[in-house]
């Protein structure tokens, strides 16, 4: 099944927390790609993949790169696709506020859709809620996970509830 | 034509940010309805205009919010579609940074596609993009904007060469 | 004993955190319930949580919550209980900066009495404090409890004048 | 009638922002007392104020400083009474940021119920809140400003659905 | 006489802050050349002029970009050229913070030379130096600009010293 | 009488801040020398005035600087008398935290008496405490200056007091 | 030896930062003394402190201090003499950003002397400074200990100059 | 050969992370010199360095600093050659903020040029396309460097892509 999704990073050491989103998409069925894209140091390439992307058939990207973080923000200027940006708080970070500001502060005119600092888990569930907007079995896939989530919050409220908040504490 | 797009802020005070959205939207000819609703003032009205939006025919809801920002995200827990978050530098928000912060730092399950502060251009063109990812049509239009964005930009390099710097520039 | 302090927090992860405000009210003999309420994940649970406090005999709400934290603020939307916040420097939040603007900086006709980043033990001094108004017998305990707090600084004044600054020291 | 809250401040020049605080109380008719206390310039008078505060009949206290906001926390180590603590953005605070963290980062053993900077209406209604725990006339008054809060964003809702946004916005 | 340093922006907005690089090159008879590239709007041009720089005969390029800022470090990307670049506190940027860390904070590869926030005429001088390395006669200048900021400095204490400090302030 | 206090700033646009320093000496008559010195433009002259300011006779330097401050980091590395640094928000810094970060953040050895962002009236006092802690009468000067902000706070108290809040507030 | 620098502390946990400070006097032969002092815990024992501090014979008194630090500014708020602040990066500070803020930050009239967060050293330094201001043998030991701090400086630079740089590293 | 480039830095302890600069100009055969310059504990020893670097024969200056980090400004100050500036996150400074703002934030006249925090490595390039931009075969060496960072990631995108996300990821 072709790709719906393009999920790109600056290198492999962004792949410890990029890889949430694949697992993420990977339990909903939603078919993806993984590949290594680097503004920086390869710009032709990344030129040369959000040119090519929609023709590709992929319907979203998933960016995700850390300090000076201009990945997201040109394959934004590069393509219509609508382009999900992780900031990573990489180790030469400043705890993410460069990663979170050089992706979300775009200019008038080329969106990037920013999740949290980290949030690659939440850039995958975007990404299959603007699948979702077209294709209804992904909306449905999503409000299972949704009723999974509350009930995960449920649960634990019944065990604090019956055993007691003394007997789950554990620093 | 059904509305596709939902705007909405917390208070008329919004307006003159976030009527940038509507103005887009309105350019690209995608229909859309822009309201008020508060997380904070009108939870109930929130829950219920969330709850209902899939039903009524959104496709994207826009949320745009000042200060400790929380209505696009309460929005996002409480639909599957997609929610795009314009954090306002209101008039009590510290410079917008606790905007930002209380939009795009959402905890993992609840996403909130974050554009830059005051950014509701941006938000549209956005909600354009996850739109154009079904329908061709917009997807085009979209293209014909970034081309005029970049003819926009080749007109300027053309005055400044042509013309000069100097005759130019006014403080 | 009917509870009158309820004590909330987004999921199991808060507790280390947050069992600071039960221990204090256990020594104090207040009554209070413990439980687990998402904003983001059980928003419907929530404005039932916050709808109901009243009648329920609550005078005081404490709720924690990090990142992008909406729990304390939604809860006093819903209710005109005083809230207390507890911004908690969660694992993903950028070092409690996103946790502490996204409760305290609540716009106009909502308060929520935030107490520092990780301050559970604080909140339920406050909760307590907010009691005492109108039951003395509480206040009296806060007046011995900061009594105490008094008396073990003397002695460690004490100690430290009587031995020595050089024979306490370790690092 | 006994004053119930007393509202103090650092200088006159703060009393544009917590003007706000004595008209909210006018407006639900608690009694109230407004004096100048400085932590810097008068501390043995803060002492004085913070130390006969509960004789006097008060049960809560307003204190809102600026810049290294020290009144709040010093009145709060002095008495039981909950201390609200009012960030006020002044002349020469770092935007209102020193003022924040000065007040609401108190150590273990002393809150400080911190609202928004400049948030001093949110410190009025917020002593309404705790005295309407046992007062339930004045919680009845918070119910009815809560409800005048939604109906005018219900109005303001009404208006830009009737009217069309297009008209409304002015900037 | 074939300019040795390019001076781009990404609009004709950021021409009253840029222009000051280019006064000061003027003053210094450096020859250069002026004109618009955006990284977001125009890509294919952005990455046609860096790769064409060197081959122009360009030294040194000077990149002037606010927010979400990624003109200088895409350039850097793609030549080997050294790239100053100048944080523009545009109309949408957080005061200066996003330009500044996304233009300083590159990866290990790819240096940009950051000057301060809206500092055009430092970016100059220090072009001016980076030619001065091989250019004997511009070092000289360079150090006649250094002897001149000197001089002011000295006569603005002589005056200070003689006429006293109360003659000279105006507010 | 010789000076026993050295003030000096970067530049004559620092005086409007800096003459509160002058202004305050002047009041208690402690004898005082205000000229230019800048860290970056005269470095030579800043490291004469720093070897020579003991054998002048100064006691202290009040040395203010904005943006990357050096001046008072610099004069302290040079000399073994106490230097205060006033912190400047000038035209060009980020709101004065460079200036206060570049001032105070001084590492071990070489200590800046640092005040408040624009705090130069304080610096002056600083400098009075200093030389009083020798010279009885000016500790007595300072203790007048003391009472009368005190006096000045209890008279603004009296009057909100007697007159009421509401007529003396003026927005 | 009547003690000529009072050093104090809110808790014995902040001893480990401000015995350095210890460490530096006693290299000096300064006469000190050393105690806790909690503003927050102990706020009548502050006042008691600050007014008997300069009968005492105290000349300078150095205050540590984390969180909404208001130690330092309390004492000043109560003597004549020169106090010093010493921002303690606390466990539960915000990296230090509080306790730096809530001391430096000072109003008009009160200002604290204030160093690097953690830099408990360089307050005794400073205090050293104040007092060899009119005790010549004190300036005398300063110049000797700032030789020292050129000497070992020049120690390390001969040693990577002759052994190289690449025999020096580990990390 | 004659050193082309100096590195310095205020101490030992910055060379684990100036050795970077060393390494990369090693690799590239461009000859350098490292030693330690304290611009707080050795002024003199500064001013004479930067004095004489021209006449040397250096062409650039490498300046590591932490904290309140003046020295790569002063050496700026004091000669005419580019400066690069790299703001060290040293143990006591403010996570890298006041290291980075005490470099970047210079004077109109006088800039530094900034590379990101901790970058020792751009500097280390960034001085080899300044020697670059005057002797070709550096330029060429600049490119190979170039090309084969190009060719690293093009790897780790053929590893990924052939061995799929899965394999590789380990945390």
């Amino acid at each position: 099944m072709a790709a719906e999704v393009g999920i790109i990073m600056g290198s492999l050491s962004d792949l410890p927390v990029m890889k949430r989103a694949a697992l993420f998409l990977e339990e909903l069925n939603i078919p993806f790609e993984v590949t290594i894209v680097s503004a920086h140091r390869t710009p032709e390439r990344m030129v040369e993949y959000a040119q090519s992307a929609k023709s590709k058939g992929f319907k979203v990207i998933i960016a995700g790169a850390g300090g000076a973080a201009h990945l997201p923000g040109m394959i934004a200027s590069l393509t219509t696709l609508p382009v999900i940006g992780v900031p990573i708080r990489s180790r030469n970070s400043l705890e993410g506020w460069d990663s979170l500001l050089s992706i979300v502060q775009m200019p008038s005119g080329v969106p990037v859709a920013t999740v949290a600092v980290d949030g690659a888990e939440n850039a995958a569930i975007l990404a299959a809620q603007i699948l979702g907007t077209f294709q209804p079995e992904i909306a449905q896939k999503l409000q299972v996970y949704k009723d999974n989530l509350k009930h995960k919050v449920l649960q634990a409220a019944q065990k604090i509830e019956t055993e007691g908040w003394q007997s789950i504490v554990q620093e």
